[in-house]
Parts: structure tokens; C-alpha cells; sequence
């Protein structure tokens, strides 16, 4: 397994590959890698000849008061995780590798709003822009994403719709903790009594999961996911909302595929969880 | 030659040359091809094994009260240039093929703040936007813009560059008509009275370069061109800027490498026009 820090050597690298005719497979993460980005990289490993693992904190996807310098990072625990799934290349630059004096951006409309986006206005121009980067530079066949991040994974699978990137973007489901956790590169931050509080998320996805049904209004599905969050004192709700799984706007009543997702702040720690419904 | 209409069709076309081994440039166009197009199609064909022009008048780029109604079309004479100078394929999209229920963009700060920007705000996000999607559908080796639309190449350059595109962006010189008016597709707008009022741009322009020098102040320089233009009655100065070539930004005294750029309505014809000067 290769690892490469700056531009130029990852292009070259993979040109090289191209000219044997191999297939490339991207999966973009922040590093601090858990089972989750595993489950991303196996599936990856399973569908090219070539896996490229970018491990990158981008700070243009991280607000002023957010956690862009706490954010958790163990690039020797990550390296030994890349080479036992097999990947090939690690791509691990530097921030100042990434953007020098930038003026340009990816942004996207609409799908960005409502969310994760409105309690981190600039997050998703950050990840548009990082995700259009990483495209250009590794120019992959495919690129992987967790269903945690829903919003993010629509917003990527229609910038890549919109600006005709040549990527099949391929979503895979959130993998959990025994208990339920959702696992988060961000768990990492809580304190023993706050890990249990973080058990209420997926008690709400699971009791959500449990009375949705074609017809039922999104009001009566929320109010009993918050009830099961409100009952825990170290929670604070930032949003639980219902919305469609295209557009990411809210809906009132289940009458299209939809997405039920929820960020959940466990002392000082965002937390964020989901679940899709379609209608058949 | 080949017409493609579709994003696939062009994809596939240019997969197989890659396949065979063969460079790619872009001559990305609006059409009703001039010899300042003819010009970027000759370099192209000097400089790679296929060439691809794509013929498009992006909506995207036009603000509500712009012409893009009455931007002028020839796809029969387009086609017949294009052939007669050696390209291999014109992609000639619907707008539809290329936008749909489209939420994406890719923008730029600064670079587009001033000259036509500032007229035109909307404008260089259409640019931006379109570019990068024919650089994705296409993945030229290079593309070949015009120094006629000075903002344009620089920012088209700063883009490749803050995106991590792997396009070589080639600049080609002004061409000009034998009294010196630039070659553009809005001159087929003007009438004969007009026609004759917009050598006063060219006269500007041979103006500046007479008197630039290092050293010497904007406003000296500006201000006699300013002059030429308004001994025209016809013409009604929008802006005549000097700016760092690299940033777009207003400077004072010509300390740096400079772009001088006039926009000027010709009655309703807005023309534009530059020169670029180099300090030693």
C-alpha cells in the first residue's frame, strides 16, 4: 500500500493503473477510521481493481465555532486498517497541498437547507467542493459514502448528476455499535455517562422504524421520536425532521420515499442519525 | 465529423480515443463561429490527435435582460468551419440534455467581483458552472479560451487550478477585423452607423498601449482612453478598468503585471475589448 501526499503523485499513480486497464474506487474520509468507513472500503475493494482511500480533515466543511481542530486523528491506527482491507493507495495531503488562496466552490441549492444544513451553513459548500476535488484528482470509477451522512450522499449523488461527473456514487448502510450507536469518528469525545445518554438516537430511529407507515403524518412520527429523546437529560435536540429523499424538503404526510434523520446534541457533542422509508 | 448530441454519446466517443491513446483538446464555443473561434480550433488541432468544439449558448450565463433570445445561430455554417479546419466531433447539446432541474454550481470569488461581473452578476457562475461540465463530459488534455474575454480566461484559470482540474487551459490572442474591431458574434448586432461608432474600442485600446509604462498612473492611462470613447456619440462607456491580471482587482499604478478591459455599448450592443501589459 502506497501513500501519497500530494496531488500530483495520486494522479500519477492512478494514471498508471489506467493504462493496465484497472478500474478505481474512491472512498473519501476524514480518517479516524472505525467500522463504518470499513464497511465502505471492503465494499469498494469488492467492486474495482483499485482502492483509493483519501484520509483529509477539510477544513472548508468545518464552521468557525465547530470542531475542525479537536476532530479526533490517528493516521498510523488508519494505515494499518487501509493495508488489512487491502487498499492501495492512501491519499493524505496536507491542507495547504488542498487549497492555495482559493477562490473557487461547488455549492448546491435547495438540498442544502433544511438539515445538517441550517444549523452548518457553510458545511455542504465545504463537502461539495472538497468531494469535486478529490473527483478531479483520483478521477475514480466509483466513489463510496455512508447512509449515516444521508444528507450528504444526496447532495453528492446530484452534484454528480448535475455537473456530469463520470462516478457512480454508491451509498452503504450505517453500521452500528452492539447497543444500537450509530458509529461516529465523533463517539470518541463522549464520556462514559454521555456514551449511554448517545443510546437515545437510535432508540428514537428504532421507534420511528417501528410506527411509520404509508399515510401516517410526519407529525405523529416525530413527536414520539422526540419524546423517547426528550426523556434523556443529556440531550438536546438541534432538529428531528421528516423530509423527501430527493429533495430533502419537509414532508407532512408519508406519501413518497422519504428520509427521517436527526442531529442530537449529547452534552457538548452533535451527534446525528437516520432512517429511510419508501412507499411501495 | 462527427455531431453529438447527447452527454453519453460525447463520453463514449472521447473513451474510445482514450483507449486508442490519442490527446484530447476543447474548444468550448456559443456558436455563430467567427475567426477568433477559428483561431482556438486551429491551435487545437495543432496541439492534439482529436479535437472536440462544443457549440452551446448556456442559458446559464445570460441574466434575465441579457440577449439570450437573440444571441445569433448558424449551426450549418458552424458545422461547415468546423469540418474545414480539422475537428473530429461538435457537441451540440440541447439545453435540456445539459440542465436538468439542475441545483448545482460552481462559482468564484473575488476573480468575478469587478469589470463584467460586476454588470453581469450572474454571469461567470454560468461560465464556471457549463466549463466545468464539458470539462467532465469531455476530459479534454487541454481547452483553448480566447484572451477576448480577459475575466474569463483568468478565471477559468484560477478554477483548473483551485478545482484540480487536469486540463491544460490555453489562452489565444485577440483577432480583429482589418480596422481593428474584435472579432465577436455580437457584431452581427450592430448597423452599418454602429458598426463604424465601434472602432472606438480598438482606437482606445491602440491608445493605452501608447502611453502604458511602468510606473505611470491608472488614471492617466484610463482617462485618455476614456476620451477616445466618448468623442463617439454612439457609444456609452459601461466600464474601462485597469486590474491586477492575476486577481481582477482595481490598481493604481501600473507596479504589476496588468489587464486593461473596456466594456462599451454600441447603442444596445454591449462590445468588449483589452490589452494586457507585462511589467519587465
Amino acid at each position: 500500500m502506497k501513500i501519497a501526499t500530494t496531488v500530483l503523485e495520486t494522479r500519477n499513480t492512478v494514471k498508471n493503473w489506467r493504462k493496465e486497464g484497472y478500474t478505481v474506487g474512491l472512498v473519501p474520509t476524514m480518517g479516524f477510521l472505525h467500522e463504518g468507513h470499513a464497511s465502505l472500503i471492503k465494499k469498494c475493494r469488492e467492486q474495482n481493481d483499485k482502492v483509493v482511500v483519501s484520509v483529509f480533515v477539510n477544513p472548508t466543511q468545518f464552521g468557525p465555532n465547530e470542531d475542525l481542530e479537536a476532530y479526533p486523528r490517528d493516521l498510523e491506527k488508519d494505515k494499518a486498517l487501509c493495508e488489512s482491507l487491502g487498499a492501495d493507495l492512501i491519499f493524505h495531503p496536507e491542507p495547504s497541498e488542498m487549497y492555495k488562496n482559493p477562490k473557487t466552490y461547488m455549492n448546491i441549492e435547495g438540498l442544502s437547507d433544511n438539515l445538517c444544513g441550517k444549523s452548518r451553513p457553510i458545511h455542504f459548500k465545504g463537502v461539495c467542493t472538497v468531494v469535486s476535488k478529490l473527483f478531479n484528482i483520483v478521477s475514480p470509477d466509483r466513489a463510496y459514502f455512508g447512509q449515516k451522512d444521508a444528507q450528504q450522499l444526496a447532495i453528492i449523488k446530484k452534484m454528480v448528476q448535475d455537473m456530469n461527473f463520470d462516478v457512480e456514487v454508491v451509498g452503504c448502510p450505517i453500521v452500528r455499535e452492539e447497543d444500537g450507536l450509530a458509529k461516529s469518528s465523533r463517539n470518541t469525545y463522549l464520556s462514559d455517562e454521555e456514551r449511554k445518554a448517545a443510546l437515545c438516537l437510535s432508540k428514537s430511529v428504532k421507534k420511528g422504524m417501528e410506527i411509520i407507515k404509508e399515510g401516517i403524518s410526519a407529525k405523529e412520527v416525530l413527536d414520539e421520536m422526540k419524546k423517547v429523546i426528550n426523556q434523556e437529560p443529556l440531550a438536546k435536540i438541534d432538529y428531528v425532521s421528516m423530509v423527501d429523499s430527493l429533495t430533502m424538503e419537509d414532508v407532512e404526510t408519508v406519501d413518497r420515499d422519504v428520509l427521517v434523520a436527526m442531529a442530537v446534541y449529547i452534552g457538548k457533542t452533535r451527534l446525528i442519525d437516520n432512517f429511510s422509508f419508501e412507499v411501495k
